[in-house]
């Protein structure tokens, strides 16, 4: 870190000479802050880049004065990737301006979008050309595709779609070294070298900054319906997972477990939510059907419902009758991170663990915090991907300042447990800058090493965000 | 290459004291010959290490002794990745007693195996267990996971469920180092740092050894059907390509073009394969359809050979109606590569464009070689993946001996064209060593940079797999 220097006057100069005046200017607070408001930037500079040259030129200017560099996508990163708090006053890169469409290929089912578009823009865009683009989460409002893609963003239809990486086809990228990697052929197949574009999707912009992206559209479902149902406990819920794939197969889009903390503090914070059962049950589950033309997603969804409840899997449920209804469901879920944040949480877990590893977690880790007392806890999530976001909560009346000492103790006792059960203390959020001693902790040796080369090689001068995923050296 | 140093019999002496005897041997012919018979490597030495320690001994000595290392799966590589027909002699390591089963995970749909398993061995094992492993392609019965995965395999069900790398969950490898990356934690969701296994993924045994992998199955389809319809073009099959995955959605698992000159090369070299059609069609599609619990895929494929028909899209059609002459359609498909061995192509070419411009392909390629007279062209392939199969025969009754100067002419006038139609020279071989010069004719210069100090980063001593992918140096 002792190697490099604060983006300074001198180097501001600099970049002036060879920018427009509009590119440039201080870096407003809203850069240098992230959701959860644990961490602030350091007061650099801050580059609004029109297109992907003027990116280029940013970063060539950063590598020969060793200025580190931050990307900026929507800012929504949950774990400090996006804020450089300490280290010489960075360069902050916003790809705010980058919105373009370069490109749309219905029949190859492609949608090239420049880094700094919306995800919700995306998703609309998609929807006009008839198709879907299926990567949708809490944030998709301010959420930027480069950000999206450089944390490999997950969300709730990994489970039929994959995570962000799995939805792109290619990717055009600033290298630390200020050249153009141009990734966009949107081919389905492609083995001519090492793919470079499942490297910098989740390298959170320490290999390069993604610029744009080809991306993955896929056949919109004629038919959605979504299903609340009631387990008695999260075993129930698996064995629920289990047979629905069994009766929809490739039709299910979400299957999302939803825990009576998660009712009790929307009930608290978000009175305006309507809660879907008179008498909030321990465990639902939110199942999110689409099929294709010709079937009926309310009727899958039904016989799984009448399934589940023969096999004495369910309790109760109920099915959207309406596509409005089934925004209410999904406004439920989607609402619960909000809450959270409202409550104040001692510790959040972004945590995944083998899917049939999740009952014994959800057992097992009250028992590892049971010391502190009457905590609340949400573990809520994507069940069908084995993950789930595990958050803490002082004892209801009490405020979460006087509980953030205990932080790192709980931290440590959760990330221990998904550690032991073979699973990933950073499950779709990312490594930032807060998860790098995890990553130390419980990474793979060899992997680390082999982390820390790349890095080394494609970086040399160590200035794309540097602290972010790995120590800055 | 200067650098390296032969496995010659001190190297060997030293592997010998610590390994025990059965591990080391003489590399026989088949280690040293590939399915084409276009390059013969170097007799080194041959080494069969029975699990992951061993390999990690053999890398570590090789390493040292900067010998290089040829990694070696099932042997049929279309590019000669598996034979290093220059350099020093190297240390080749089969991997063929390495199959074991590690674990099966019906809940979380994962298997996890050792990377000298056999394809359909593997896909076996996913079928008994409820599921389907689909990576499928015409070499399954000897294709071993490791080359699969070093190759970034495609086949026929890329469409619906992508290439080798997107079934992976995770990857255990011996690094060039000799060190082991412990990558089968086989997690849905998990972004703590980089993501290696995409690397390794395609890297073609350059970066590492693939050792053992974490697979991901998918449910079984409970209803398979097969059609064979015929087109009057490759535009009107891109349009049948687009009427079904609207009307049959997910279920599609392969969209595959034949042209009239494969089913003439089954006559001509394969009589015991029954022609589908009485009359030789120009062009067919073969359309398979794989649909969950309660629906049926014929039924399915009726409705599209209707709704084809009445657009005025298909001339004539087949529909399975029976498992065996589903696999009977099934085995004209798979049956072209072997015909076109034996009738003996001046030159092959593996290349994808975007799907769109397939016709534009099949229409200008033939333009571009026409100076060369009378030569007959097989062009057929994975039409649903813009991933064709492209390769010229001599003129019938020549031979191909006479032809062989022409090679690389005729290679680089399809290339270019691939090139310029903004495609791959790569789709789903690989780069081996007969592709070195395309990945640098073609490539991104800012990838190809890229990929050079990543392999520099992580074979500093330039063992593995010399020669492949990028020059060795």
């Amino acid at each position: 870190m002792t190697q490099l220097n604060p983006a300074d006057e001198s180097f501001l100069a600099r970049l002036a000479a060879d920018l427009p005046d509009t590119v440039l200017s201080e870096a407003e607070p809203r850069y240098l802050s992230e959701p959860r408001g644990l961490y602030h930037g350091q007061a650099g500079a801050l580059a609004r880049p029109r297109n992907t040259e003027e990116v280029a030129t940013l970063v060539r200017h950063a590598a020969a004065a060793r200025v580190p560099v931050v990307p900026y996508g929507g800012g929504t990163g949950l774990v400090g990737g996006q804020v450089a708090w300490d280290g010489p006053a960075p360069l902050v890169i916003s790809l705010e301006r980058m919105t373009a469409t370069r490109g749309l290929d219905p029949l190859a089912g492609t949608l090239t979008v420049e880094a700094g578009a919306i995800l919700a823009d995306v998703q609309t865009a998609a929807e006009d050309a008839g198709k879907l683009f299926p990567l949708s989460l809490a944030s998709e409002g301010s959420a930027r595709i480069g950000g999206l893609l450089s944390t490999n963003a997950g969300g709730v239809n990994v489970l039929r779609y994959g995570n962000a990486r799995d939805l792109v086809l290619g990717v055009e990228a600033v290298l630390p070294t200020g050249t153009v990697l141009h990734g966009l052929k949107g081919l389905r197949k492609d083995n001519l070298g090492y793919d470079l574009r499942h490297l910098l999707i989740g390298a959170e912009g320490t290999l390069g900054i993604i610029t744009a992206a080809c991306l993955r559209l896929v056949p919109r479902p004629a038919d959605q319906a979504t299903a609340l149902m009631v387990v008695d406990n999260p075993a129930e819920a698996l064995r629920l997972l289990d047979m629905a794939r069994d009766l929809v197969g490739d039709g299910l889009s979400a299957f999302e477990l939803i825990a009576r903390a998660g009712l009790e503090f929307l009930e608290e914070v978000g009175p305006e939510i309507r809660q879907p059962f008179a008498k909030k049950p321990g465990w639902m589950c939110l199942i999110d059907l689409g099929l294709p033309k010709g079937q009926n997603a309310g009727d899958a969804l039904m016989t799984l419902f009448e399934a589940a409840l023969e096999a004495g899997l369910v309790q109760d449920g109920l099915i959207s009758q309406s596509e409005a209804q089934r925004q209410d469901f999904w406004t439920i879920r989607e609402s619960i991170p909000e809450a959270n944040k409202r409550i104040g949480a001692i510790s959040s877990h972004d945590i995944s663990v083998p899917i049939g590893a999740i009952p014994a977690f959800l057992d097992e880790a009250p028992r590892r915090i049971a010391h502190l007392g009457p905590v609340r806890i949400n573990g809520f999530g994507h069940l069908g991907d084995g993950n789930l976001h595990y958050n803490i909560f002082p004892p209801k009346g009490q405020d979460r300042a006087a509980w953030l000492d205990r932080r790192e103790e709980v931290k440590q006792l959760i990330h221990d447990l998904v550690a032991e059960m073979g699973g990933s203390v950073s499950a779709e959020h990312g490594v930032g800058r807060m998860k790098v001693g995890d990553l130390e902790r419980y990474g793979d040796p060899a992997g680390l090493m082999a982390m820390r080369a790349i890095k080394a090689a494609l970086d040399p001068g160590g200035i794309m965000n540097p602290g972010a995923v790995l120590r800055a050296t």
